[in-house]
């Protein structure tokens, strides 16, 4: 087996059998296949496609480069949850504690953010002394006491997803369904979770920017899991429009704990029960409800429970940025469209994300918006307010809102669109 | 200007503009861009193309990440080949000084073997005490003394292609015309000749398989010298055959040798005549006669200068290798097919060519075949011989070989093809 001929497999548009995926996966993994080989391999599947049985294969063999978790001991059935990402995304906040309040254990590893979408493990570690990073036994420990847990996923989880997810991001072959496919469902089947729902974004905001793209992305995943025995089901909802009202890591956190309070705006509560009965549903306890789960606090408790059990203190006053500044409406109307992919890069741009792996975030950088699409607002009143600690970074943030959003003096107030566009099981 | 932007601008079926492709090639030179984020774009370039501007820009690029050299000193005018690579391919040995012995003055910078085509530097070699790397100043003594001088294309010539033509050779990006094209075109345009001669193989043994596809590589790199300024012709030549009764290092010596003393099988003798017709009237000299100059014994002076100014014996016994092996002809009937990259794959096996560029090469192997397409053989009688120093290689060569001839008992002898198929200027 040489890399040449595997590549050149893909290049000239051919199936990539069984032993050529196993092996190129393995000898990346190991370092006999060097970076600059495997990003013109990435290159070749991004524009030549891989079929389901290639896709399946290839996710297998990042399995298997790694270690498998095993959820077995836990008294509880497991169900997690993953978002392909969005502006204003902190739908896992709420969500991990509710779902682990109506009975379920949620072992939820998840990501830093990168480009313009946040990560959750940024957004928690603004919460003053709260851990990331946890052995094996430490994430037990807290699925077992608080019943949910957010952490970083360990180095023995598919370590070839984590070399190739890190080439992909420097070599312009992100965009490819095979590879996000294969990327997201080998950690979560490595994970071993036995439920899992997939929140697949659509729109400016997301990376799949067609209802069209995000089917396929949700149908392959979707079979991946069900292929390696985790019940799985995708709902696709909508980026266009970034949710709640703030992006950023404490402002999101802030916003979760409204959620969690039992306010919180509606978008965010109605994706976060959406998706909570789908986890519930997938398993096994479709009688729960989530919607009581928040009214009565139970979620809020396990909340509280979760972020204490790994050092962070849920009463600690929230950090915020250093400077303000705030964006007026322009007439008095109706706000028809506030863009997604606008807000997260002025977001970005202000310090809540990072441009590449090594950088800091700040934990009160972001922005707010003080409308919906749908709602009135009044010339002159807040529009936006943006926050950093760098106010050097307020000209980039406004020149990425040019254009982010239209009043509309002569529209009327309307209802705002459903969040979930379709389901996929 | 960020490599990413660059990556997909390409990977999207877009044109490159001019600044993009001075930034990439550039940063790729100086290391900016790292080998894994060029690897992808030359894969996205392979499969998306580029259009005729975004190639003449690709290639002054090239050209401008070093030197130029300058040949306007010399009394004579200059005239350069290149060929794209074949079996057997030793045109250049006999070619060089026999233009030279016309008139021109012939800067051959020429390369080494890599894969089933041989190098003219690795056949040189098997000289004894010939030497291929020589300083800008001794090349320029040995064009003003001897006419001719082939040698290794020094570190300060397109730096960027050295790089790029190297990355391209492990990632599988080699088969490219926009990368072909402009990576011969920028070390010759660099090279500084004023004129040149492009040998264009087509057939099994030639990276170009096709007709269409050699015609598309040669208008391009005609279009590509003419844009310089550089008198630029290619002949489309047939390499389904290999050329000539030998492949190997010495054994095309030898063969060159007997070429420049008035013999030497006949397809080397018209290529090259053919060649030196076009290289001397590139060069403004279209009264010049080669065939004398084979004839009369002055093409062999000039090879034996030029052999002796580089540290070579032009009288020393060729090396040959420890053993051989001869396969017969299975039939008495006429040899119907001979296939130039069965044969290639033979004699790279047997140790004439290398599969890495660290690798060394035995001067002695290689692969002689005792009769060419349309002529008579015995059962029994010796068809090919095998030449190598590691024995151990017969059977990899034998098995290479399979299919590579056919001897029909019915078929009549007939002349063989013509060896220039096409000519574009």
């Amino acid at each position: 087996m040489d890399v040449i001929s595997v590549i050149r497999t893909k290049r000239d548009r051919g199936r990539l059998s069984d032993e050529q995926i196993d092996w190129v996966v393995d000898a990346y993994t190991r370092g006999a296949v060097a970076d600059e080989q495997m990003s013109s391999l990435a290159m070749a599947i991004l524009l030549n496609g891989m079929d389901r049985a290639e896709i399946a294969r290839w996710t297998a063999a990042m399995i298997d480069s790694g270690e498998r978790m095993d959820f077995s001991s836990l008294s509880r059935p497991t169900a997690d949850k993953h978002s392909t990402g969005g502006v204003g995304d902190k739908i896992t906040l709420p969500l991990a504690p509710l779902v682990a309040a109506c009975g379920a254990a949620v072992p939820q590893l998840s990501g830093r953010g990168l480009g313009h979408t946040g990560g959750t493990l940024d957004k928690l570690e603004s919460v003053p002394g709260w851990r990331a990073s946890l052995s094996n036994e430490e994430m037990l420990a807290v699925l077992d006491d608080a019943g949910a847990v957010i952490c970083a996923a360990g180095d023995g989880l598919a370590p070839a997803d984590k070399k190739l997810y890190a080439l992909r991001d420097v070599t312009g072959t992100v965009e490819s369904i095979p590879l996000i496919a294969s990327s997201i469902m080998s950690k979560k089947i490595a994970e071993g979770t036995g439920s899992l729902v997939l929140d697949v974004k659509v729109g400016s905001g997301a990376f799949m920017k067609s209802l069209e793209d995000a089917r396929e992305l949700a149908a392959t995943m979707v079979g991946l899991g069900t292929d390696h025995g985790v019940r799985t089901v995708a709902l696709l909802t909508d980026m266009s429009v970034p949710l709640g009202l703030t992006a950023g890591n404490a402002l999101e956190v802030r916003e979760s704990v409204e959620v969690l309070a039992g306010g919180g705006p509606a978008d965010v509560v109605d994706l976060t029960l959406a998706l909570a009965r789908e986890m519930l549903a997938a398993a096994g306890l479709p009688d729960a409800d989530p919607a009581k789960a928040l009214a009565d606090g139970s979620a809020m408790d396990v909340w509280r429970r979760m972020i204490r059990a790994q050092g962070g203190d849920p009463d600690a006053v929230l950090p915020t940025a250093r400077e303000r500044q705030v964006i007026v409406a322009p007439a008095t109307g109706v706000l028809t469209a506030l863009d997604a992919y606008k807000v997260g890069v002025a977001a970005w741009r202000l310090g809540a994300g990072r441009a590449r792996k090594e950088d800091s975030v700040q934990a009160g950088a972001g922005v707010e918006w003080h409308a919906r699409p749908g709602q009135r607002v009044q010339e002159g009143a807040p529009l936006l307010t943006l926050h950093t600690d760098t106010p050097e970074k307020f000209p980039y943030a406004t020149e990425a809102l040019e254009g982010a959003f239209t009043v509309d003096p002569a529209a009327a107030a309307f209802d705002p669109a459903p969040i979930v566009l379709d389901r996929i099981a």
